[in-house]
């Protein structure tokens, strides 16, 4: 197994072992790549067949159908106990950014929703300051109708930081933007380094059009990452 | 006629006559009771025929359409010399209550894609502190899958004023809540006396799970109220 795919998989089932256990009622699952170990740890422990798991996205809700779990939905369980999702990229702070996905809405509100939020992902995530190891831009879902003016927006309005570069993003085997599966589109906005996360996240949020930014401040307990020498490392 | 409907003509055709000439491009149009004057005096004007037209809501759409005007999208139009559009309340700095017709969420998009953005309404509207006069809360949209995240919220983080009472706004003629243009709840929060629009606006617009807030603040630069008396005033 790839030295990366290792990592994933260690950080997964660590964060499982440690903060999952028969005495939870109610478990969020995130979305990407990392989370599939997740939900791979879950299955071969018999004693968490029975809890509630409430999906990020639709990725998500099929990896808990296909695996025969319970799935539930955050209308009938607002409370959760734990949320285990990944991050592509994570600060000492534990800020992230997340979104390179698209998912950043509904992972946000599950998180937000948990008692514990739960970070997995492999070493390459752990960053010294956001925005330097994720060169992609941070993820800004935003309403159809409302596109050109949150492009505008971000040229005029943003006090905390500006950004370098905004784009759309384009959809791969599908014409035109990705659509998000809440029917939004996504900008990535590039600020190179970011300076302070919580404050750049409130302004992008005011921004009238703006559906929900992928930077995640102040929320996540613990991150587990995967190193390259197969150990795990956490960030708390 | 009786007086508030006086008013309310009154209030648009003045607003009209004032501010929306054969000089513009393209014209942003409100939503509810007010609006329907604001058009009516557009049609009976012929140089602002060949005029755009932007629509804020499935209302004001087909006001356009039935008058035989030009409709535009905000995609194809980003740019809009005037928008004219109701209000709930407004207070003496213009910062005003919008969403009683849960548009809220164009409104805004199209207010702000405006060089100009006026108010009409009738004499009732003006109020000295938001939340006086327009009793039926502050209306917020939320995403469906968020509300209880949302009503949990607004109980627990907001710093600048907590609401005394919030609720999901129910449906007449339709079982279950209000359904918005956009696919979204309206939790309609009561604060009563607003101290700090501004603020509030930028409190609820962050919490994860809400759309647009029904504060327009810094937005307007006029507002036309249709007075009991058979006059129109003005507050800039």
């Amino acid at each position: 197994m790839a030295t990366i795919e290792a990592g994933k998989k260690l950080a997964a089932y660590k964060a499982v072992d440690d903060h999952i256990t028969a005495d939870c009622k109610v478990i969020g699952i995130g979305s990407g790549s990392t989370v599939v170990y997740v939900v791979e740890r879950i299955l071969q422990k018999p004693e968490l067949a029975n809890l509630v798991y409430i999906p990020t996205s639709f990725q998500s809700k099929l990896l808990i159908i296909e695996g025969g779990l319970t799935l539930g939905s955050i209308e009938q369980y607002p409370d959760i106990d734990v949320t285990i999702d990944g991050a592509d990229e994570v600060d000492p702070q534990l800020n992230a950014i997340k979104g390179g996905g698209a998912c950043q809405f509904q992972e946000k509100v599950v998180a937000e929703a948990a008692k514990k939020f739960v970070i997995v992902a492999d070493y390459r995530k752990k960053s010294t300051k956001l925005g330097v190891e994720w060169t992609k831009g941070v993820p800004i879902e935003v309403v159809p109708m409302a596109y050109k003016l949150v492009m505008r927006s971000l040229e005029s309005k943003l006090t905390v930081q500006q950004p370098l570069e905004s784009k759309l993003r384009m959809a791969i085997n599908k014409a035109g933007p990705v659509v998000t599966d809440n029917g939004n589109f996504v900008i990535d906005a590039h600020f190179g380094a970011i300076e302070r996360p919580a404050c750049l996240l409130k302004e992008l949020k005011g921004l009238t059009g703006v559906y929900e930014v992928g930077l995640f401040c102040n929320m996540a307990q613990i991150a587990y990452f995967g190193e390259a020498d197969g150990n795990v490392s956490t960030l708390v």
